[in-house]
């Protein structure tokens, strides 16, 4: 099982974050890329509501994740994907078209869709009071719809992005399955059986449980309870 | 050098684009590697404005650039630039610190900096006439000097993001000279300094040279007058 405390990779994830993050925290990623090759990994958690100082040498904006496998540090998600399945000998060889495309998909993946859903996750959630953001919405789902489109072209009969499962699946996955408005991928059914076919791997769901696993016991109102269990009397 | 039409590396790149994006466009990153690591290559160059239908099987949204490498084909700037220093023996090997920093520099040029310059970009310029672009402004500048802010703590006093010079380098430059105000790199000098330093190189002036040459040919405007020569002395 991969989530093992002697493990030489480590994973930093966040111990709680409010509930519409819940699942969708980007350690996901490597940890759903560990299970998927079997490398065991142990967690180290800090606080997203309060960033420690430190924590920028590992991450450059105190962003999660960061993965350290022994002496080696690796941040940005897209990078230790790549690190990961290295490790694993589960990236074809040097040269490849196969090699090629797992990293043309997964490049795409973090600067051809991710771009268009941030924003759009932004627009519909983050900033939905700003004054720009309803005016934005219109145009940026036209844009974030007409990637899509091109990508399930390009995906066509096929179960995964680059021959076998991937990293490139990985990646995609998680970032269309943020897009928080499912009219969005509605328009490509295509596209939507894939994120369901992704999210349908045992390994998935390994990932998303040890994500889940310590967001109760972290949740600041459980922990300000724990504290002054006197006030749950009043 | 590098330009060589015997090459078996072929970098799709547009025969003519308006003056605002040349030296811009994206194929100057592959072009720029070739040049570091004389690796020799080709051109094909394409209609911008007439996109070829057949090319959206090279590259899924029609864009530049595209690179092939005799059997192996691969699309994404970034995806031709791991390839590229790959074949060049030009990456740290396998596991090692130095390709992990090498790795999470690329990846963080192209999924935590230009996400956001794109945007703002779109915003000055593209749909600078749209509503909601001089109400996002504000608020995109900000994030976009915060992002900077930081990558100029994390640069520190070093030449280069990862060590010696590395394709790292090629992505954060392009992606940072991009930004069409200077007064936004100009609370981070350090940064401005970096990419002076890199644009200086040799090699990305070669590259730059190349990508320029064909436009003046493909003009629309030279071409109009080379086929109706009779219009001129109207
Ligand atoms: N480009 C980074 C993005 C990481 C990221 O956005 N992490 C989020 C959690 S999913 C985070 O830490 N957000 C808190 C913050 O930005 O302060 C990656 O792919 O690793
Ligand atoms: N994520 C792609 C972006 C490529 C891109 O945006 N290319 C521009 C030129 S710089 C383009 O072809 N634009 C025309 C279009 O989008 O139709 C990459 O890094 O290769």
């Amino acid at each position: 099982m991969p989530i093992d405390p002697t493990s030489q990779i480590e994973i930093t994830a966040y111990e709680w974050v409010p509930s519409f993050a819940q699942g969708q925290v980007r350690d996901l990623r490597p940890r759903w890329t560990c299970e998927e090759y079997t490398l065991p990994y142990k967690v180290r958690l800090i606080s997203a509501i309060e960033r420690p100082e430190w924590y920028y040498d590992d991450q450059p904006w105190g962003q999660v994740p960061f993965v350290r496998d022994g002496e080696v540090g690796i941040f940005e998600s897209g990078a230790t994907l790549i690190h990961l399945a290295e490790k694993a000998g589960a990236l074809p060889p040097t040269g490849s078209q196969e090699r090629a495309k797992v990293l043309s998909w997964l490049l795409a993946a973090f600067n051809s869709i991710e771009p268009f859903v941030m924003e759009f996750v932004n627009c519909t959630f983050f900033s939905r009071k700003e004054d720009w953001a309803p005016l934005r919405r219109p145009s940026l789902t036209t844009a974030l719809e007409g990637r899509l489109k091109r990508l399930e072209t390009a995906l066509g009969d096929d179960e995964w992005l680059a021959g076998d499962f991937s990293i490139a699946d990985i990646a995609m996955t998680t970032i269309l399955r943020a897009i928080p408005d499912p009219s969005v991928l509605a328009p490509t059914p295509a596209l939507a059986a894939y994120v369901e076919r992704g999210i349908a791997r045992p390994a998935f769901q390994r990932a998303l449980e040890a994500q889940l696993a310590p967001f109760a016991e972290h949740d600041p109102k459980t922990k300000a309870k724990a504290e002054n269990p006197a006030k749950e009397g009043v």
